[in-house]
């Protein structure tokens, strides 16, 4: 079927439905960052192959929201669709919602599985509840993923399901303890929070270990909707043993729907669909989701394994960078972007526990790493020479926890003076971040200026994120901390991950960014404090040397060349003996101790 | 008539009434940060004197919540009252609204008059809108000012009122423009706002040169609501040449029951008397209100009066402190705090243009520059002597602007290295956010960490904001913009003057803060920027040298020294010109320049 074709077939199941126009987000009903191919369907119906968009068809017209990373492959692939592009990252362009209630007098109709609750609400037009893809996209549409589940060990997850339960209970119960009506229910979706809460994992979603399911979990129930041909026998042993009933996954409309009392729900998480299914007696009290707060804070266990899985990714990196300074080039050879990336899996590969990579390999050379979400392919990839300027970031999935790095490094030739003033900005604000001690309830965005301080004095600013989330042996962007500009509510805690990640870019010219992941751990009170505040600082998790011949030296303060050189030190004596004697002394040579 | 008096008359009045309980808050009609002696009303009923305060009644109980400033005031001025002290800074204290709605099974009396729309929102409780105050202070209640107004010239003002009125005009009408009723009005309660808009000042309140009235702003008319005996022949002439219509203050609620079409209000600012009075087939608007969004933005004229009262108030400054260190301890004499208040008045009151003060002077000799609202009294204030820490916080209400400095210094003996540490953390965080550069958009919550950052690594904090917005000639805190913790959305734009004052306290040791005005200048692109972002940095406004010799040089770095070295340079410039001889050469021996 063409696309033409699919937007007719649309148009008349919408004209029988009396709808003016119909919305088709790229979103799955677990409001993931990875999708299985199953929920496509922005995609099928545009033939745009994009990651992120948003169809809207009217009688009419047909249009496809995007952003400007995708411009340029939305305007061909979209060639002949009669589907007109919004470019949604231009200022006068308006969103997909005011679009619609300047535009559309009718009743525009969505798939409630698709949107939050949050995001439903956001509407301004009059809505109908309905999944019109479904009918149309019966042929060569891909099943939902069928790889088995299997537990994750409580000695990697560092606490059993039981305990993880009984907590979330408590704190469920505290919430209904002046309420009269003694049942509750939580409805969870995210596939992060049950694999956390349940302690399970799967392969249903590219990078992330996740198995596609919803949970209700209830005071003396917990019950997991999940296609039956997901579980074999283990698994279910498993389940059974932890008093985990097993559902089919489209049941949980119909359980919720014979939910009493009070359920909860996280408006920015579950989708408008299970929402409707709560029946009307029962109080909807809207929270965020306990366990999203829980899983942020990692225990000890879950601690130790991250740092078990820095050292084996330090051991990929470490090879990978000998290979590329030795090898890679030797005899006049060049390499693609691409070969890079494969010969860094390689490497990843070779880890103890390794799984996966926990997202796709950027690999900018030159004028590609100023490209922020660059990704090359096979096809189309720059030519990799030994001179200029390499952006690599990428992470691993390992059973012991998930990481994330980039570093940014110089492959040959004369360095410009700008690029060792654009690294060297980024690498103190890296460092200010790093070593910053803080009063316990501050926020990440207190934080955010420290990683720009110097970059911005010398008028230079990036537009990402400073530091995200991290998942242990889960998602590599997880909430509810950050490290960013916006107004985030939530203060930094004991336990959680973020990535520490400032960056400069300059258009057709280089990338420059330096990522380690760091940890928010207790700091000790001085015996010069003035309050009762408690005191909180970062641990450095990852386990990589930075190239030490971008520093420009002049700008560097003795507190910051203390810290390199400390690092360093760290590194080698942690992933030296992981290493064979010339990955050793090749090492040891990145090492080196720098001096003014 | 005593305490237990009053609360047996308003228990009267609330069982005739039905009411269960009745709160008495310590605000005033405006919002108000300073109050007219008229609206003490929660001082009245409860005797206590304390700034702060709410007092609840009930048909058995007498509660008043105040914060720990007033604690020891107020457990002695409650004694023999019957009231019970609610301490509202400890953790485990209810708050009023929750207090009411867990007590309290009955009506709530209120007076929609002292609670703004949101605030009065916020109860929980059934409410009932009814003033028991009037009724019963009858005797001895100071009548609402009856001082005159005076035009402010637009000489000062730096635009005119019909220009004001038009821009504000424009903003309400893009409002409306999408609206059937063409018919609009905007509620303006805030005296400050008031005072801006209609280019007019006064006397009413202590510190804060504003008149006690409303605005009603409509397309086509102009009403301030004020007490005729305000207005004498000259201003009705400006009111009159303005196209101002007069009414009687308390007309306003009778006037906002006529109006028609879409009515605008500040719910953060407007009282809920006159939301009430909003007839029915109004469409009520909440909005921020824009003229304190404009207010804020300082225009050349404002900018360069605030200039000429910096140097008026560094003047008086300089004679004072030249006083302090050559004769106010002469011959071994003794001084108190309040003295100092007092001949520091004696020199402001010397300067061109001066008004008032702009805030009670916070004069705290050692220990008591530890108490962050620290107000000595002629009866109740410390002796001061040559020696040891005292901090100074004062401001001067001036024709051409309003100014807000802290300066601490050492008065003699040996000083302490910790004394030498904290004051150089303070200064160093000080001199960082007053050098930061940072694009377009950014809020003062993301710089407040600059201030912090230098004590924070010692494990030092504290726990008042470290920056205010000021007015001109008006407020000396306004809003939107601040430097604070809290996730405010407001960016700092271009002509916001807001305070730079980080401190340390250590209870009976000493306090230390510094603190500048600064506003919010363009700052050039640089060549090297990578994004079109506009930049945005920091001009001082305040010309007062610092004492450098609590300052412990070998945390300084050169960046720092140059600029206070800059800046010293800077004051004596702009200072010296307005001295004698012998203060000129004071001036210069404190603004000598200092060397690692």
């Amino acid at each position: 079927m063409k696309v033409r074709e699919k937007i007719d077939g649309l148009r008349r199941l919408m004209a029988s439905n009396g709808l003016a126009a119909y919305v088709v987000p790229g979103n799955d009903p677990h409001a993931s960052e990875y999708m299985a191919s199953h929920w496509f369907e922005m995609q099928w119906i545009s033939g745009f192959n994009g990651e992120a968009g948003t169809v809207v068809v009217t009688m009419d017209r047909a249009l496809l929201w995007t952003d400007s990373r995708y411009y340029l492959q939305a305007g061909i692939e979209l060639q002949d669709s009669g589907i007109e592009l919004m470019r949604e990252s231009d200022i006068d362009c308006p969103s997909v919602i005011d679009w619609l209630s300047e535009n559309i007098d009718g009743v525009v109709g969505v798939n409630p599985e698709m949107f939050s609750v949050n995001s439903f609400r956001e509407f301004r037009s009059e809505l109908k509840s309905i999944d019109l893809i479904k009918p149309l996209w019966t042929e060569d549409r891909p099943s939902i993923p069928q790889d088995k589940l299997y537990p994750y060990s409580a000695d990697f997850a560092g606490e059993s399901v039981e305990s993880k339960l009984a907590r979330m209970r408590g704190i469920l119960e505290s919430k209904v303890k002046n309420q009269e009506a003694k049942e509750w229910a939580l409805i969870i979706s995210a596939l992060d929070e049950i694999a956390w809460l349940l302690n399970i994992r799967g392969n249903d979603v590219e990078f992330n270990p996740v198995v596609i399911s919803y949970v209700v979990l209830e005071k003396d129930k917990c019950t997991l909707f999940v296609d039956e041909a997901k579980i074999d026998s283990p698994a279910r042993n498993y389940l059974d043993f932890n008093n985990i009933d097993i559902r089919p996954y489209e049941a949980v409309f119909e359980y919720i729907h014979g939910l009493r009392g009070t359920v909860f729900y996280d408006g920015a998480r579950v989708n408008e669909a299970l929402y409707e299914a709560i029946p009307e007696a029962c109080k909807k009290v809207g929270i965020t989701s306990p366990i999203l707060i829980d899983k942020a804070k990692k225990n000890a266990v879950e601690l130790e394994g991250e740092r078990i899985a820095m050292r084996q990714d330090a051991v990929a990196l470490t090879r990978f960078f000998k290979w590329l300074e030795e090898e890679a080039f030797a005899e006049g050879k060049t390499r693609t972007e691409w070969e890079l990336m494969e010969k860094l899996h390689e490497f990843r590969a070779m880890g103890e526990n390794f799984v996966e990579e926990s997202f796709g390999t950027i690999a900018g050379y030159r004028g590609n790493g100023a490209i922020v979400h660059y990704a090359a392919t096979p096809d189309k990839c720059a030519v990799v020479k030994p001179e200029g300027m390499l952006l690599l970031d990428s992470g691993g999935q390992y059973l012991d926890g998930t990481t994330d790095i980039t570093r940014t490094v110089w492959l040959g030739g004369r360095i410009p003076q700008q690029a060792k003033l654009d690294y060297t900005y980024v690498l103190k604000g890296h460092i200010a971040l790093a070593r910053a001690r803080f009063p316990r309830g501050t926020r990440g965005n207190q934080l955010d200026a420290f990683a720009k301080q110097y970059m911005w004095e010398a008028g230079i600013t990036f537009g990402h994120g400073t530091g995200h989330g991290v998942g242990h042996f889960l998602c590599c962007h997880e909430g509810p901390q950050n490290v960013r500009t916006d107004n985030n509510p939530m203060p930094l805690e004991i336990g959680h991950i973020v990535s520490d990640e400032p960056g400069i870019y300059r258009t057709d010219k280089w990338g420059i960014r330096t990522e380690n992941l760091i940890t928010v751990i207790p700091a000790a009170r001085t015996k010069t404090a003035t309050t009762e505040d408690e005191w909180l600082a970062f641990e450095t998790l990852t386990l990589c040397f930075y190239d030490t011949s971008l520093i420009e030296m002049s700008l560097m303060t003795e507190d910051e060349i203390d810290w390199i050189n400390a690092y360093h030190v760290r590194v080698y004596k942690e992933v030296a003996p992981l290493l064979n004697d010339e990955e050793k002394a090749y090492l040891a040579y990145k090492c080196q101790a720098i001096e003014i």
